[in-house]
């Protein structure tokens, strides 16, 4: 078992066994799920037992491992037979370019390897698996650190989504923030939007924060601007799920207007996410394609139907915000200002 | 039976009996309640079975007539003893000013009759129940042409919460702009924002339009920013539950935010609305009450618990939205633009 520096883990990986926080439980129950193979991780992934960017990207990198694991047992080729395995993995989820991006790390690490025995190149995926999860709760870390300067004590934060340890591996990207600034012993407040249709604000984000005693207050999606009208609101800070190259945001729908009213109330609005979030090879945030799920999602909720049987739905899962209403993303080698993305291109 | 020019009623006068469709089953079941005492018609209103401002004025008249019908049974005095149920009624709801405005009507009846006998006073009291129901359906007629000319052939109109005929005797306010406007021949969209908490958007305008075969497409409230984004939406359009003298509005939560949207994407924003939304004696909208519900409203969604027990949650049921972001408001006897505020007090 890999020792966590948190109290809470949304995945573990133990004695080659991938160990998922089952999350369309929480918060009524906590069940675990043993992935014993990918198609496993795969489906996890599709169905948001595992889900945040950073989460999902080191969920599929450990995919590809069990995928290794279970070609060598059945003595068949790594190089060319993990080739349907990233394919599947890939096709789970569009949007967050972290999962891409972990299975481009893995695939280096193939190319890199070839000579190398079957049990060599699997036990170095293996090795380069545990190696995403570490970078991940360093970056977390680091996040929290550049963040935490932004808030001042006695500020209270609105967030959406979960962008917690549970989209992470632990300490999460806007949640490690407000963790930092609680623990250098400033006094923060969150207002979570409960972030309809999967309600992850609800479910996860109280869930985490109740748990650490940081208050937090649920509003419904709709309420924010009224709050932010009535002076209650001093920040917004959100995760991301891609950042293209121009600095423009695709994350959790909703976030675009969050964004919106912060401009209209002159707060500032903050992006926390790893630098692994950032897709160089995307210009403009118009090109990142927008997962649109069932309606089921919309009409059903927990199981309750709560609109006519029939009705038409739409139901994108993430929006964009252009980079012109983001103050500043908070990565873990620091702040980049709305001014500065020009320069960011390495 | 009062007649009713329209497939839906939310409330009915029958054999001196209110006849309510139950909108909080809706739409699964079309429940009717038989409110056959001014009690269980307060009742009715505080806990939703009746909504929308419009519909709520006339409910309470009618309870009032109950009332009075009840008093007269036991030989009691109409003038002193309706005080009660005056008091009951409306202490029911604080945020609509209609439900005041009705019971004001009916308390001019009360006093114009002093002198007359018992029974000409509960008669005249259920005239002038009756006298409202009538210009309900009146008004709203009238809001739907003054209001359909705004809408142009092959637009999509983004609406919140239920302003149809469910919440009216008839035809609605929003809605019978939007009716109207179908009835003349043009081909309207419409996109119906769930409405969190008590879901009047997912529940009841999609379950009103699919009726009557008008295209709605449901979506979450965070959604809305992005469809505008995208150029999905032409007009926003909603109703209200007061409206200060200087044209402020106060209406379900998310439609301030829905206006700051509108604004950002030159959308038209309207609010349709009778006259008698409008509150003469209250120079702005921060001094209309909000209304806060309990906050069960928002961690429990149809009897699920969808949030972690003993979370804090803010409920207000209501925003404001200042003038400046009002396009215009559309009324039955024609339509206030932002500029013409200060010409209408009369």
């Amino acid at each position: 078992m890999i020792p966590v520096d948190g109290s809470i883990s949304a995945l573990q990986w133990q004695n080659k066994e991938l160990i998922l926080l089952d999350q369309t439980k929480l918060p009524e129950e906590e069940v675990y799920l043993t992935c014993t193979d990918y198609r496993m991780v795969a489906e996890a992934i599709r169905r948001l037992a595992v889900r945040g960017a950073p989460a999902i990207g080191v969920a599929a990198a450990f995919g590809v491992v069990l995928g290794a694991y279970e070609l060598l047992a059945s003595k068949r080729d790594l190089v060319t037979d993990l080739e349907p395995v990233f394919r599947e993995l890939a096709e789970t989820r569009p949007t967050a370019v972290n999962l891409f991006w972990a299975l481009a790390r893995m695939k280096k690490v193939l190319a890199a390897g070839l000579g190398a025995t079957p049990e060599q190149l699997a036990q170095a995926l293996e090795k380069e698996a545990v190696r995403l999860y570490h970078e991940d709760i360093e970056a977390n870390l680091k996040i929290g650190e550049q963040g935490a300067a932004l808030l001042a004590d006695g500020m209270t934060v609105l967030t959406i989504c979960n962008t917690g340890a549970l989209a992470t591996v632990a300490h999460g990207t806007a949640l490690a923030v407000i963790r930092t600034a609680v623990r250098q012993g400033k006094k923060i407040g969150v207002v979570a939007c409960e972030t309809r249709p999967l309600l992850q604000g609800a479910r996860l984000t109280t869930w985490e924060l109740m748990k650490e005693q940081i208050p937090v207050t649920l509003i419904t999606d709709n309420m924010a601007g009224y709050l932010m009208q009535q002076g209650k609101i001093q920040a917004v800070l959100t995760g991301a799920d891609r950042i293209a190259a121009n600095g423009d945001v695709v994350n959790k729908i909703g976030t675009y207007t969050l964004a919106v009213l912060a401009r209209e109330h002159g707060l500032p609005f903050y992006v926390a996410a790893p630098t692994s979030t950032i897709d160089y090879n995307i210009p403009c945030g118009a090109q990142i394609p927008i997962e649109e799920r069932s309606g089921d999602e919309v009409t059903q909720i927990q199981g309750k139907q709560i609109a006519p049987a029939g009705v038409k739905v739409y139901n994108p899962a993430f929006d964009l915000t252009p980079t012109r209403l983001v103050t500043a993303v908070i990565t873990e080698r620091g702040l980049i200002r709305r001014e500065e993305w020009e320069k960011t291109r390495a």
